[in-house]
């Protein structure tokens, strides 16, 4: 089956990439040309075209925020293109509303559209061992499923409404936010007791805690090494907002949420915007006196 | 070598008949008697009195709180009776502060004492697969550390400070009390848009967030089954003070402990002292218009 | 001087009407006509059209919000009409970005635009004892000065950046909020221990606290007095948040704010969208378990 | 009538002068002795002894805080020559649970005891113009009513029970904090957006909050001048603390305590222990970024 892959960003290129080794063949797409290199070698092709990718079978996007996903589909002209009864996967973290409006654009055109956020950085993408969070028409998941099988481990159908699957990726961001900060106050008392915040983690990774977030995040911490950022500071204040839009429009406050967003603000007061998200530790250490 | 018990709660229980079970020669000890049989099964002996238990070799305890320590061993007249050179082993969650005053005490007297608080609750140490945080003299801790074995999966030494065991044992429940109220905001929204909290936590665990903790509280919350309570609801709170005091005593804030106590005190006022920990996520439901 | 007034609301409407009773000769306009009979009352005149309105040498404004504003004045094609070097007086609470907005467009055809919210609810309207706080050019400022000093007892000059007369404008309300809040709490530590609240928010009037902020919504709030609504309670929390909004994009977190925001969402949550603001007091006593 | 007044601190001093002034018989006692030379240019004596004082029909007390209300009224030896039927008036800021013990222990030796807090600082108190909290049996504040006449301005009678009076300055200076807090977001705001602090408070106090704790408070934030501290931080933390433990006793969160907790620690851990506590501010604005 032909497929289509806009998007050759950091996590996009590698799924592209694994896709194209599994013996589809696809043709990717990116703004900035020139980004398909390794992707081409496995014998995808790139297509100078938006519209080349966009009236393809299907339509995979890994794009960067919702403006993008909004200029390079929604309002792409070439959409026009696009074939009835094509399926448009979009893997990037964009807000359920986002999901909801792309739903009504591309069903009025007789396009399926299925959101498939991911949980996994960059390195789970290359091995093709993401956590996939697949909404949408079952039947049109039906037809995606075996790709999603390549690029992930593992794939969740959350229900037949899109705007879920952006819902459950954006409430495990805000979990992995809420993590770091439990981390950041744990390990600001240990130090200031004169404990060891490595030996802290470490034990709570091999006890309560075990798995990657706690581990990774765990040890940032505890080492106060930030860069380089695996995920930038401004983009974990974006997705906790993202949390707290979501609650807030339901009528839920979220009080940890709250805490966070003023955190994250002091980092960025700061000029903490090129670290990674985990660097907001700093504010809870500034606040408590330690250089 | 002679071993004393003291405390046959649900923790100190297994812990005793482990000992008693790998061959030691166990007196076990508690306030209202009877509660020993199935150690005693195990070859252990219960003891009438605390003098009994107070002057062997290797005395262990694993009492309620800060107040029954006191009580039944920091001010006991039978401690007269103990040995030079013994070694006490407190195995209970007290305070840091108590545990640098037991230390004084004790070793006025000629006792060495070790703190070790464990992670695990009773199923874990009916296994003998708690984790172990041993903290005081090192000659003391190789003394006891074949015994610890017996308790749990892993020792990890924690400094020659007492206190500082005590302050990795409360951090470690302040954060797992941070994961409850991390799902407790997360389920409450999935809820309130019309997606399953169950399913959320299934998908959870078993991607960014491994392990019993995720595991157990997840499905509890998720499920809103509190009871019977694992662990009540006052003793969580009486944990988050003891995280806040310990914080609090070197000018740390700590801003999601001072929300958890908030919430913690909401449940307390909605008569919820009789359910698990976990039920604190009922105080964030009911703020949300939830049933 | 001709002027001309857009917005016959609550406090439109004693506005217009003081400065007819002054003397001015005013032409009013409302969206929904025959609001403005006691304004003509005493001596304006309402004009069936817009443009009427807006070729007037002084036009105020008091419309509900940023999106009443930018339609009957930004973005009316009858703005075409106005007359070059008159003055536009802004007397609604906008966001300092709408201010912005605006000065830069009626610079553009040659008005100028005077920020000049107030404090003061229909009442002091009626008495023309607002405070104004006006911003904007010093020359215009002087043009109306006369008039603003008809609509209240005294008009402080902000500064040449209309936004800047918003500003202080929002963060007033934000005041008012935090005191609302702080006798919320206040009042139910008093219930709770069986003390009077009344009474409480008598002696803190009387004493520390002056003044019609916490004399009036203390009293209200003592009683739980919400209905009928002075000032709704979405509003308020709409309030909050252009504090929230102005402080966060200067990466200032506001920790009473963020409390505030999700108290108004609890209220809101429990259906009380139709009680004054101060209604947000039931918040709390909700989660100490007043009934 | 022959009163005794313990304590010659800056308020005990000015109310005691004020009490001879008005020609009473009164005989002062400090701890430290030599403090009471302007109390006996009024005609006062100054005792050598406590039990001096301690004996006469009416007491007055104005002792730092719980401990030295303790150690030199409820503990002394010479509190057995007390008078039966004298009448004991604790003036200070002490906690309602200080105030229950009080009245149990002097009323078992028959001695009135009266909770008689007040509102005003060193220059209300030197001008006969504080604001007296008065609390405990009728006919005993019968008897001093005369007296508090002329220490305060007006006395309130908060009911029979007299750790309710307590309750009430607590709660009181609780509402300070908050104002101050309050104060310290929105200069912080209005100094990062360009505005002017110094005015936004001036503008504030002539219009929306009148009165003494918002004019002098305010105009101290906005210029940032914290010394000579009227009321040291550490003082300032107390107090909220006072009110967080009387409202989590009662199973009431206080989320805007919570977080002032947590700044005046967050000023404490940067040295400010010698600043007023309005310089809780500093937090605020450390966090925000600013110099």
């Amino acid at each position: 089956m032909d497929i289509g892959f806009l998007g050759m960003g950091t996590m996009g290129r590698p799924m592209a990439r694994n896709l194209a080794r599994a013996g589809y063949d696809v043709t990717v797409w990116n703004r900035s040309p020139g980004k398909a290199a390794d992707v081409v070698d496995y014998g995808a092709s790139e297509a100078p075209d938006l519209a080349d990718v966009l009236h393809k079978s299907v339509v995979f996007s890994s794009l960067a925020d919702d403006g993008a996903f909004t200029e390079s589909v929604l309002s792409a002209p070439s959409l026009q293109a696009a074939k009835q009864g094509s399926v448009h996967v979009n893997l990037a973290t964009v807000s359920p509303g986002k999901s909801g409006e792309a739903e009504a654009a591309l069903s009025e055109r007789g396009i399926f559209y299925v959101a498939a956020p991911v949980f996994g950085r960059a390195e789970v993408a290359e091995a093709g061992q993401l956590t996939v969070l697949a909404a949408g028409d079952p039947g049109a998941i039906d037809v995606v499923a075996p790709m999603l099988d390549v690029i992930g481990r593992r794939t969740w159908r959350i229900g037949e409404d899109p705007a879920q699957a952006n819902v459950v990726k954006i409430l495990g961001n805000y979990l992995i936010a809420n993590a770091i900060q439990a981390m950041a106050e744990t390990t600001t008392v240990a130090e200031k007791v004169g404990g060891s915040p490595e030996l802290l983690m470490e034990i709570m990774n091999d006890s309560l805690f075990p798995g990657g977030v706690y581990q990774g995040y765990g040890a940032m911490i505890a080492q106060r090494r930030y860069e380089p950022a695996g995920f930038r500071l401004p983009l974990g204040l974006e997705d906790v907002r993202l949390a707290l839009a979501q609650a807030h429009a339901v009528n839920v406050g979220l009080p940890f949420g709250s805490v966070l967003e003023d955190l994250f603000l002091d980092a960025l007061a700061h000029g903490q915007a090129d670290q990674d998200w985990s660097a907001v530790t700093e504010a809870t250490r500034r606040r408590a006196g330690l250089p």
